[in-house]
C-alpha cells in the first residue's frame, strides 16, 4: 500500500472536516502532506508543521500526489485547479460556482493534460450524485432532475412553514447558525442550487450551460401573504432547480414552487438535500441526505480522493452526443403571480390564465407563461414587490403559436397540484 | 473502441430487459453474442442464432468478455459463476440467493482468479447501492443500514393499508400482476430481503452472515386485527430488514415493522424499494427507487457491465477488518405480539412489558424482547395464530442481566415511535 500525499488549499469548513475525517477514519494511505491556506493571523487546529502560505508549496512540490481545492473564492480557486492540472496533478474540489462556470474548460483541460477532477462535494453535499449520473445512469435517458439542492434556503423554508417564522427572522436564525452567509444572496437568491444544476446537466444531457443564460429566483421576495397562500392549501414551498427533456431538447431553470403533501420533497426539511431523477427505463430515483457541513461535505471529497486513488476520472459519457438547449419561448411554466399593479400581469405575457383572486392588498393570478418571458420580467416584477411562484407544472410547446405538444410529452413535476 | 461480448444465460424478465435495454440504448461497445435458455420449447423474442442450450457455449467460448448470469435457480447459478470466474470470465449476477449463500466463497474465487464479480442487480433494483456501500461509503462507519427490500411485500402491503385489501386477496392480486410467485414465500415470508441484507452486510461491516443464523419474519400472518391496531394509531407496517453497529458489534435481522407518517419509509408505495442508510459522519441517507421490474433491474446489470468493460470491481474495503457479530441475547427489540394464549407471552420471555389489552379475541402486549428468543420462538407462536411486528426500537444491552448501555448507544430505528 503507497500513501497519497494530499495538498490542501483552504482550512475553512471543508478543509478542516477533510483534515479531522482523516484523522478519525485513520486512513493511513491518504496523508495530508501541506496545508495552504491566506489569512496569516487566523490561529488553526492543526499541527504548524503542515501549513505554508505559498500556494507553490503545493502545486510545485514533487511529493504532492493529489490537491484538493476547499476555498471560497471561484476565480482564485479556478487558477489553483488550472495549473494543478498543468502540473499533472489530479484535483478534487468542492467549489460549485468555478466548477459551474468553468465546465468547458474543465473538461477541455482534462482531455488535453490526462489528469482528472472530482467534484462529487460541490452538488448536493454526502449524496452521491454526481458520480451515480455520470457513470451509473451514463447510458439511461434522463427525462426529468429536480430537488433541493441548497441547504441554507430548505432550512430557511422550514423555519416560516414549520415554525411559523417570517423571511427576515428565518433568516438572521439561519446566519446565527452559520447556514447563511452575511450577504446571503448566492443561496437564497437561487445562484448556488443553479451552479449545481448547471454540473448535472452536463452529466446528464452533456451540455454546457453558461450561468448567466439560466434564468433563476429565489426566496427571497416571499412575503407573508404567499407563506398563507400555501398554508391554507396545505402545501410548503420548495426552491426546486429543474432540470426538463424530451426528444427535442433541455429546458434548465430555478424557481421556488409549491410542492403538495405526497411529493417526497415535502418532508425533506432543514439544511437536508435532495435529488429526484425520473428516468426512461428505470423511473424514479429519489437520493436525501446531509446537503451542507463540515463532514458530510469531506465525506464527498474523501470517496473522491479514493477514486483518484483508484484511477478513476468520470466518464463524460454524454459529453460525445449532447442535447439540444430548447429556446426559452417554447418552456411554458405554471406560476403563481401574487401582483402589486395589473400591469404586472400584463408583462408577463400569460398564455392562459387559470385564476386570480383580488382581496384588498392581496391580489394574484395563476397561469401559463414562457421562461423567456420569466427570463426578461420576473426581477423587474419581484423588485416592484410582486412574488413568482412555480405550482409544479412544465410543458414544452412544439413552437407552433396556440398548440401544444401530445399529453405523453408532458413533464409535469407535480401532477397532484396540477390537477387541483 | 472495443466491443465487449457478452453471453448471458437466462431470458426471463431481467435477461430479456437486459437485452431491449442493449437494443434502445444503441450500446455498440456492448453486444450479446450468445444467450443459454434451458426450456427449449418456449417461444422467445430474440433472433434464434443467439440462443444455445449448451452452458459451454458461454462458459467455454474465448470469444465471450463477460457473463450475465439471469436465472432462477440459485445452485445452478452459482455452478455458472464458478465456472465463469475460474474461465477467466468476469460475471454479473442478479441472483440475490446465490450471492447471500456463497459469499464467502465470491471472495475468495474473486481473490484466487482476480476476476470480479458484481451483483448491484441483486439489492434493490435499480438503487446503486452495493457501489455506493462498497465504493463511497468505504471508510464512513455505518450505524445503521434499513428500508424496503422486497417489492412484492411492499405492494400486498400497500393494497392491505391503502386499498382496504385483505392479506389473501391482496396477495392474490400481486400474483396475478407477476408481482408474486405462485409460492411466495421467499418474498412474503422476509427471505428475499434476509438475502439482500446478507450482501449488504459484507460491504458495510465487512461480515459473512449465514442465512440460516439470520432471523427473518415475514407479513403473511398479518390479520385484520393487526390492520387494525396500527390504522388506528395512523401508522403503516413495512417489512423491514434492519442492520444495527454499535462499537461491540453488528446485529441482523428482518421482522414487519410499524412505521409512523413522519418516517420517509411510510411513503415507499407498491413496488418501490427504499434504503436508509446512517453513517457516522454524513447522518441519514436515503434511497428510493424501483426495486424489481425488467428494466429497473436491467439498468443496475448495464451499469455493472460498463464498470467491468472500465475494469472496475468491488473494494471488499471492510472485509479487511470485518466487525464482530453480536450475539442474539444482547439485542434487544421492542414488540407487539397478540396472541391467542397468555402461554405464548410467557415463551417469548419479556424484559419489560410496556401495555397490553384484552379485548374480547383480541389480545396483545407491546414489550421488550431479545433476538435470542425471537429466534426460537416466533416461528411456532406465529405458526399457533400470533402475530410479532416491531414497533421501531432496538437496543443493544451490554450483557450484564437488567442493565442497558448508556442512552448514546441506542440505536432507536424509529424514535417518534417508541416515544408515543
Amino acid at each position: 500500500m503507497t500513501t497519497k500525499h494530499i495538498g490542501l488549499f483552504g482550512l475553512g469548513c471543508v478543509g478542516y472536516g477533510l483534515y479531522q475525517l482523516l484523522q478519525s477514519t485513520a486512513s493511513r494511505d491518504l496523508s495530508i502532506r501541506r496545508i495552504v491556506v491566506s489569512d496569516r493571523r487566523k490561529p488553526r487546529l492543526v499541527p504548524s508543521e503542515l501549513l505554508s502560505f505559498q500556494p507553490g508549496d503545493i502545486l510545485e512540490n514533487p511529493d504532492i500526489d493529489i490537491v484538493v481545492e476547499a476555498i471560497d473564492d471561484a476565480e482564485a480557486a479556478w487558477q489553483i485547479v488550472r495549473t494543478a492540472l498543468l502540473r499533472g496533478k489530479p484535483v478534487i474540489t468542492a467549489n460549485k460556482k468555478m466548477v459551474a462556470q468553468h465546465l468547458g474548460e474543465l473538461i477541455a483541460l482534462q482531455k488535453q493534460t490526462g489528469v482528472p477532477v472530482l467534484y462529487e462535494a460541490a452538488v448536493c453535499g454526502a449524496i452521491p450524485i454526481v458520480r451515480t449520473i455520470d457513470q451509473y445512469f451514463s447510458h439511461e435517458p434522463i427525462q426529468q432532475l429536480s430537488g433541493i439542492f441548497n441547504g441554507t434556503s430548505n432550512y430557511i423554508l422550514s423555519k416560516i412553514f414549520n415554525d411559523r417564522l417570517e423571511y427576515p427572522l428565518a433568516l438572521r436564525q439561519a446566519q446565527q447558525l452559520g447556514f447563511a452567509e452575511t450577504d446571503p444572496t448566492a443561496d437564497v437568491g437561487g445562484f448556488d442550487p443553479k451552479y449545481k444544476l448547471i454540473i448535472l446537466a452536463l452529466h446528464a444531457h452533456g451540455i454546457v450551460l453558461s450561468p448567466a443564460d439560466v434564468f433563476n429566483s429565489g426566496i427571497d421576495r416571499l412575503t407573508a401573504a404567499d407563506i398563507r397562500y400555501a398554508r391554507d392549501k396545505g402545501w410548503k414551498i420548495r426552491l426546486s432547480p429543474e432540470l426538463i427533456r424530451t426528444e427535442e431538447g433541455v429546458a434548465a431553470f430555478v424557481l421556488p414552487r409549491f410542492v403538495h403533501p405526497s411529493e417526497a420533497l415535502f418532508g425533506i426539511e432543514n439544511e437536508r438535500n435532495a435529488v429526484s431523477v425520473n428516468t426512461a427505463f428505470s423511473g424514479e430515483q429519489f437520493f436525501a441526505g446531509k446537503g451542507a457541513g463540515a463532514f458530510p461535505t469531506a465525506t464527498a471529497v474523501l470517496a473522491d480522493l479514493r477514486a483518484i486513488a483508484a484511477g478513476l476520472g468520470y466518464s463524460y459519457e454524454r459529453f460525445k452526443n449532447p442535447a439540444n438547449i430548447l429556446p426559452d419561448d417554447r418552456v411554458l411554466i405554471d406560476i403563481y403571480l401574487r401582483y402589486k399593479d395589473f400591469n404586472q400581469v400584463k408583462h408577463l405575457g400569460f398564455e392562459r390564465i387559470s385564476e386570480g383572486l383580488i382581496e384588498g392588498e392581496f391580489q394574484y393570478v395563476t397561469g401559463t407563461v414562457t421562461l423567456s418571458r420569466l427570463k426578461k420580467y420576473a426581477h423587474i416584477l419581484q423588485n416592484e414587490g410582486a412574488t413568482i411562484v412555480g405550482t409544479g407544472k412544465v410543458v414544452i410547446s412544439n413552437g407552433q403559436p396556440g398548440t401544444r405538444i401530445p399529453k405523453s410529452h408532458e413533464k409535469e413535476t407535480c401532477s397532484t397540484l396540477s390537477q387541483n
